[in-house]
């Protein structure tokens, strides 16, 4: 099948280009030309317009060269977007269960990484979660295609994806976290990092007054070791540093010049906690008071010598290096920076380190060899509150870039310039970096500024967060659609708008309003980097990837009975369930053990039980058991709510619940 | 705003069409035509693919013209997606929680829609739905905008929602029903009917063995009464027909001609019931021996006075008219129709009734004046088992045109013109119709075979149910995506196709795989007619959409504790809570009530609490109430998940549940 190929000659062919290159589909230049600007006309199309559109195009049977994987924000799932064509391919449901793809209702392997995790009784009752910063698995500071983390904001949880299947593999609720937002992976994938937004009290039952914030709530920064076999976080190798009671916000991790350092930024240092109906300020108001919060800088290499010499101790399950042994033995150090930051990104050769402002008009840029010399001459201000060395702001500043009101968020093209997103400007800035970073004609200078439309949060390029950005194209995730979008009600969708950033200026190539989610950060991928499976092999368990002790083949399909224990034994064909008819009394328990005996790419089925909940998706191969009381006398139909074949209204069966002595 | 006008010239233009309509933004035509010809170039796209790149593009400010909603499938929602662009615009959940949209999280208002209905014990261990078949209202047999019906093919409900601000409003268990399948709304909104899938045992505990089937089992069509006022279903004011034990699958209405008449087609009158591990014929062998199933002929007219007449009995709450009294009284009617047919549809004059065959490579076209003809003079073939007689027919028919391999569903253009999708072909086949919609040149002859990719099932064209089809754009709904997409694991995405039929020659303009949901079928409105609410009046509550009793304007925010409950009344705005501090105790009932006192279009606000699995969201004006126990001692950061403001991240506050006695 015929891959696209992406020339990108930007915007500014004139007229008498050749175009002999056109190929055989295309008749003389002249007539295309005419055809072409005769049907962007019709259509009302600026030559910008129809530029783009054909930029963006993705005609049936070619392919996107790039995915997004994009949070879902409080939908709770991650999702897969083809660029440059914007088209939703795919919803990766994590925190929150989705009868679409079986997740969460009644199949074993959904619903136990939905109940997974070191807090069973915290994950129980949720049935959604905040996702929020996804981070692909890196192999020397690259996306490798491996696998996919990602941070639960609202109940401080960290999932992994495996991208072999676009499954979530593990869902683990983080002790000692409240909540999260910053989440990152380090360059070889050693760690996946979270840290805590809001702070949570240390005590033993998780509560305290407010009175008693400043003493007894305490920020974290999680450390997740990431099997390198399996990608799945392995918590006994994991560690936690306890951090002051700031709000700690968005992370990154040193790469390359920096490597073995994470950055963490904070706001609330004024630690505010609110009480506006007793007239004190709000958060808003009381988080905002002071001129300069603290990047948190964490030298986590020096954290794993510190946990190995066994300086921690244990909270609910976690090794956790306290505030005082991080602060005392070289982990953690506070740099001030201006209020209220949103977003720390490192650029790409590790040197610089940008703080995006928010409520300052500039971005921040700091030098990974100058906080190393700070370090290493002591160079501090003094400590904050909680013991940990400040290093003056000047000692690790480089210098500041006014970029315009309401920075939020930088990547980078790999070619000398970064992008931060303005919110409050509804615009992004283009801005040349240092010279460590090869710049030095005019560094750290504005270039340029771009509107978006309303309200961009963050944006998004082709291994932006990488060693090697690869800055074809930009993503605006803007928050906004007014304007957009029309008659869809008081309830907007958000508006991801895609820039070709391929020339010297960035210029806007389409705009898709998303209606199923707010995606709050995304990563892009070349999907030359991923290699997935088409279909399991026979009878694959996705919980292990191994072959289910319960699989079936066709012909060994049964019933088993053992007192009030039914066992099912059954497969799935185009287009027929075998057994196609299940007994059973009112009060038993159904186990019913399912293959999709399918070896047919795409070929998928679901085992779907009317007034019972039960929604199975079984992908070719996939083995996957659901269990049941069967407690609702009566006649049901289960079937395949898959439009599978053209008898797939004939796939079905019953479930007989008979009343007890019938 | 400028709006998208469609002049649609089609694909035929040739070099040398005048190009000075192009407008101002243009250049010269050559210098323009160059440009695109270029870029079609450089990005390898054909001269087909370009123009249709231009044709289907709708670039950022502009709108698409028409909205087309699709069932989620199993994923249980609807969802609006533009045509032409195919942007996923809206998920409207239905059947099943969403996160995003904050339903079923913890206000009154999803939750208490999805509780509602006839049968709370059914509906409330309900997580997801298989919604099916969207039906717009309909005035003078077109669609108004107004309200929009669904059902759940899964667990046999429907529900309705308002598109004044695109919310379910209202979900209906059907009784009597355990699945569904065809619905279908009447010319002027008086009904929505809904007919059965799998038969259910008529027994008091729903339960009969299935050797009971053909005695005990029976089929069901339902009549919703419609409120003109309010677009609610009145389930006093509706009643059900009881059906044979065949499974009822799609549904139309008569329209104009027609109108009076609902037509239902079937499958399974063998009575197959499975018993494929006891080498009994599973029900795709069983329920496909019969050359002919029986289209089912409803008089809804007279089936009204029969039951105004008091002939009817009352079943679980329903007025009933029995089988006997449908088939004694001229409410139904059978006639034999090919096998297993899928789709059936009324042509937009209403004279003729389109049967797809699916096992048969024929439509079948009924004619009403003939079925009233046979009706009128009893011209009968004789009973079914269950007495109801069958037209012949031969009686009925007008013809068959062949159309191809496994033909489902078919829609039509207004312009005299049928499109049948053709499952197996994986084809789409345009046909005419004939004299009494106005084609007597070459009446019920196949035109074209147009390749869609793999295995479609419905179609949709703009207005296609409706008296008066809009046919310049047809949508297919694909069902395997196999080589659309790549590299995505072993689910893949179903896959919506956009063709122009707008010229002689249906062509393929774009292909987009859709990765949240599996649409089943999908009605295509012009936006036009639609004209939904902005924001919200301030403190309307949407379950009534009247003034909440409980809004709350600023300044007038309290917390109130009487015993163990705590009324918390609360508003929202950018970017904080009031009050911003919630103390309570564990055990306490705590009732929040919610007013976002924004007056600023998309100014939406979420109430989220970590750990209770509350997830309120709040457009502009919205009140909404909260009540749950806090039954998790701690100190919890509620907050606002949605991106909306540059200071979002401060928008929190504190829930604190204390111990006893603290």
């Amino acid at each position: 099948m015929e891959r696209r190929k992406f020339i990108g000659i930007g915007g500014g062919v004139v007229a008498g280009v050749a175009l002999g290159a056109a190929g055989s589909s295309f008749g003389s230049g002249l007539a295309t030309g005419g055809r072409l600007s005769a049907m962007a006309a019709s259509h009302g199309l600026s030559g910008d317009e129809a530029t783009a559109a054909l930029q963006t195009a993705v005609p049936p049977g070619k392919y996107d060269p790039y995915y997004m994987f994009a949070s879902g924000g409080h939908l709770g799932a991650v999702q897969v977007i083809g660029v440059p064509s914007m088209r939703l391919l795919k919803v990766i449901p994590v925190f929150g269960r989705d009868s679409f793809s079986g997740y969460g209702f009644g199949s074993d392997m959904g619903d136990g990484v939905l109940l997974g995790g070191s807090d069973p009784a915290k994950n129980a009752p949720l049935g959604w979660g905040d996702s929020h910063h996804p981070a692909l698995s890196e192999t020397a500071g690259q996306y490798d295609g491996r696998w996919l983390y990602i941070n639960d904001r609202a109940n401080g949880r960290i999932a992994m994806i495996d991208l072999a299947d676009y499954k979530t593999r593990q869902i683990i609720d983080i002790p000692n976290t409240g909540s999260s937002h910053g989440m990152v992976v380090t360059p070889n994938s050693e760690y996946a990092q979270v840290s805590a937004l809001t702070p949570r009290p240390t005590t033993a039952d998780g509560y305290a007054p407010l009175e008693s914030y400043a003493d007894l709530y305490r920020g974290c920064s999680s450390w997740y070791h990431i099997s390198p076999q399996t990608g799945r976080l392995v918590p006994e190798k994991s560690f936690q540093i306890e951090l002051p009671p700031y709000s700690q916000d968005l992370a990154d991790m040193g790469k390359l010049a920096s490597y073995g350092f994470g950055f963490i930024n904070s706001f609330n240092t004024e630690l505010a906690v609110g009480g506006d109906l007793q007239k004190k300020p709000a958060p808003e108001v009381g988080a905002t008071k002071n001129n300069f919060d603290y990047l948190h800088v964490i030298d986590w290499k020096q954290a794993e010598k510190v946990v190995a010499a066994g300086k921690y101790m244990m909270r609910n399950g976690m090794r956790v290096v306290p505030l005082s042994v991080a602060a005392s033995e070289g982990i953690l150090h506070l740099i001030p920076e201006p209020r209220n930051p949103h977003g720390v990104d490192v650029t790409p050769d590790g040197h610089y380190i940008v703080i995006a402002g928010k409520l300052d008009p500039h971005v921040t840029i700091f030098s990974i060899e100058k906080i190393k010399d700070a370090i290493a001459g002591k160079h501090y201000q003094g400590k904050d509150r909680y013991g940990v060395p400040i290093i003056p702001m000047d000692a690790a500043l480089v210098t500041q870039v006014e970029v315009g009101a309401g920075p939020l968020h930088t990547q980078f093209d790999g070619k000398g310039n970064a992008y931060t997103s303005l919110f409050i400007d509804s615009a992004i800035t283009k801005w040349t970096l240092g010279p460590k970073s090869g710049v030095t004609d005019k560094p750290f200078s504005f270039v340029k500024k771009v509107p978006v439309h309303y309200n961009i949060g963050h944006l998004a390029i082709p291994g932006g967060d990488t060693v090697k950005p690869d800055g074809k194209f930009m993503v605006a995730l803007n928050k906004w659609s007014l304007d957009e979008v029309q008659k869809l009600g008081p309830s907007h969708p958000v508006n991801l708008e895609l820039l070709d950033i391929n020339s010297s200026s960035p210029k806007l190539l389409s705009s898709t309003p998303l209606g199923n989610s707010e995606p709050h950060y995304a990563q892009i991928i070349n999907t030359d980097k991923l290699s997935p499976l088409k279909i399991y092999a026979a009878g694959t368990d996705p919980a292990t990837m191994t072959k289910s002790q319960y699989a079936v083949t066709a012909g060994q399909e049964r019933i088993e009975r053992s007192g009030n224990v039914v066992d099912v034994y059954a497969t799935l064909m185009r287009s027929h369930f075998t057994p196609d008819q299940i007994p059973a009394t009112v009060g038993d328990t159904v186990r019913i053990h399912l293959t999709n005996i399918e070896a047919t790419e795409n070929a998928t089925h679901t085992f779907s039980v009317p007034e019972y909940n039960i929604q199975a998706t079984l992908d070719p191969g996939e083995a996957l058991n659901v269990e049941f009381t069967v407690d609702r006398v009566g006649s049901f139909a289960f079937y395949c709510a898959q439009f599978c074949s053209a008898l797939h209204m004939e796939m079905y069966g019953w479930l007989l619940v008979a009343p007890k002595g019938a």
